[in-house]
């Protein structure tokens, strides 16, 4: 039994470590519980008072590429949503290739005019006889929860856009990279309004989708800033948008053939 | 005529410099044609390429100081508002009492349920058989905008409250200290919902409510942040609640009677 160690979170406050959290990731990422005590075995001694929770990320992070390559897509997945930033659009294209993936016809950052106002539509998702009107809502932060505010104001926006006549959308629909708050959750389950995001629905949740539909974003691959944005200002926003021959790579994004070699070698993993 | 300046504005945007901006702003204040064109030109050769509009307000606010200390109070009122900052309570306060002051009975920070979750309302105000529920939206940040978001979030939370019986608003209210964008206000107009803010409605404007009923806020009285904090900490967060005696604002708020003196000095030109 180690004795207690207090760890900085995102947002500044403190709490004990948790091996149960560490274990929950790993087991998440698809690791076997063995594999994860190791793991926690080798993380425990190089942990300290006042280590910040990125601090143990890294640390278990560098542990699964040495160990487990082929799973590191899924132990980064939470920082690779938030690493599409900083802008909100890349999460925009991210969720309209997602939902595309489930089966959904999309059509991204849609003008739309409704009774008073006219507004702007992240993404338009249509399924057989549903078309939801879909806000993608973007944090940067670490730790940030999806706010009261954002449900509140899609639900109006939804309101004056179904006030105009043909009636346009069947349900807004908000989704997010991080948590929602609790008031969030009641809120849209007491007003039958869909959410998607970190844990939110259960069993269907934002990674769970992610993970069955194997649509990762291009962030889970390791790689420099430069060659990131070379794949962004394509729309290259998941692992699958990347070409699987090296050259083809280097002569869209301009990144060079060895840069493009390794790309596709990691990429594998998350295909 | 003077050669075109460049002027750097709060939002890092560029603007050729503009006397009329600056004649109109010291025209609000109570200044005649004569002054305000004197202090312009004053103004003048001070001004260079790259000058930020926050430099510019604190060399005018300087000449209004020493050449018509009576009006700084309307000159500064801008400023003022974003000083009570950086948390929104503050303003909150400030608005119930502004409310108070034409007739409305105010209070502040209420949670109320509605039928699908519970919202922390900044301030309800009644007023014979109206009762609003008002928003205080606060922006640190000159040169913001209320956003369309804000009063979509705000309707929403109307209609929870709303559905839920006995009826308990007759309208929701969104208070700001800065502009509405353009959106906020088509949307509102068109859903008869009202607003408050800079410049918004025409001559029923947040600054022309607070000239009318002389309820300024504290922060038009040049201070330190300290004697700040402590006449904050004690709700007195406009002009009219300092009290007159030195004495008594001594034994209040803790700050020196010799601080007293000057503060009860500087708040009677803002009675």
């Amino acid at each position: 039994m180690m004795k207690d160690i207090w760890v900085v979170k995102e947002n500044g406050e403190q709490e004990k470590f948790s091996p149960r959290k560490v274990k929950r990731a790993l087991r998440r990422s698809g690791l076997g519980v063995k594999t994860s005590q190791e793991m926690l075995k080798v993380l425990e001694p190089k942990l300290y008072n006042g280590i910040t929770t990125k601090k143990i990320y890294q640390i278990v992070y560098r542990l699964v590429k040495e160990r487990k390559p082929e799973v590191t897509h899924k132990y980064n997945l939470k920082r690779a949503l938030q690493d599409l930033g900083p802008a909100g659009y890349h999460f925009e294209d991210f969720v309209a290739k997602l939902l595309d993936s489930r089966g959904y016809k999309t059509e991204v950052r849609q003008h739309i005019g409704g009774r008073c106002t006219s507004h702007e539509i992240d993404a338009v998702a249509t399924k057989g006889k549903d078309k939801y009107m879909v806000e993608c809502k973007f944090h940067n932060e670490p730790g940030t929860r999806c706010r009261i505010q954002s449900i509140l104001y899609v639900y109006s926006r939804f309101l004056d856009l179904e006030k105009s006549v043909p009636r346009k959308f069947t349900k807004p629909w908000l989704i997010t990279n991080t948590k929602f708050s609790t008031d969030v959750v009641t809120y849209a389950e007491c007003m039958d309004l869909p959410l998607l995001g970190w844990h939110y629905p259960f069993k269907q949740s934002l990674e769970v989708l992610i993970d069955r539909t194997k649509c990762y974003p291009v962030t889970v691959i390791d790689m420099s800033r430069n060659s990131l944005k070379n794949l962004l200002k394509r729309r290259m926003v998941t692992v699958q948008d990347i070409p699987e021959s090296p050259h083809r790579l280097s002569d869209f994004t301009g990144v060079s053939l060895g840069t493009a070699k390794k790309i596709v070698k990691k990429a594998e993993y998350a295909r």
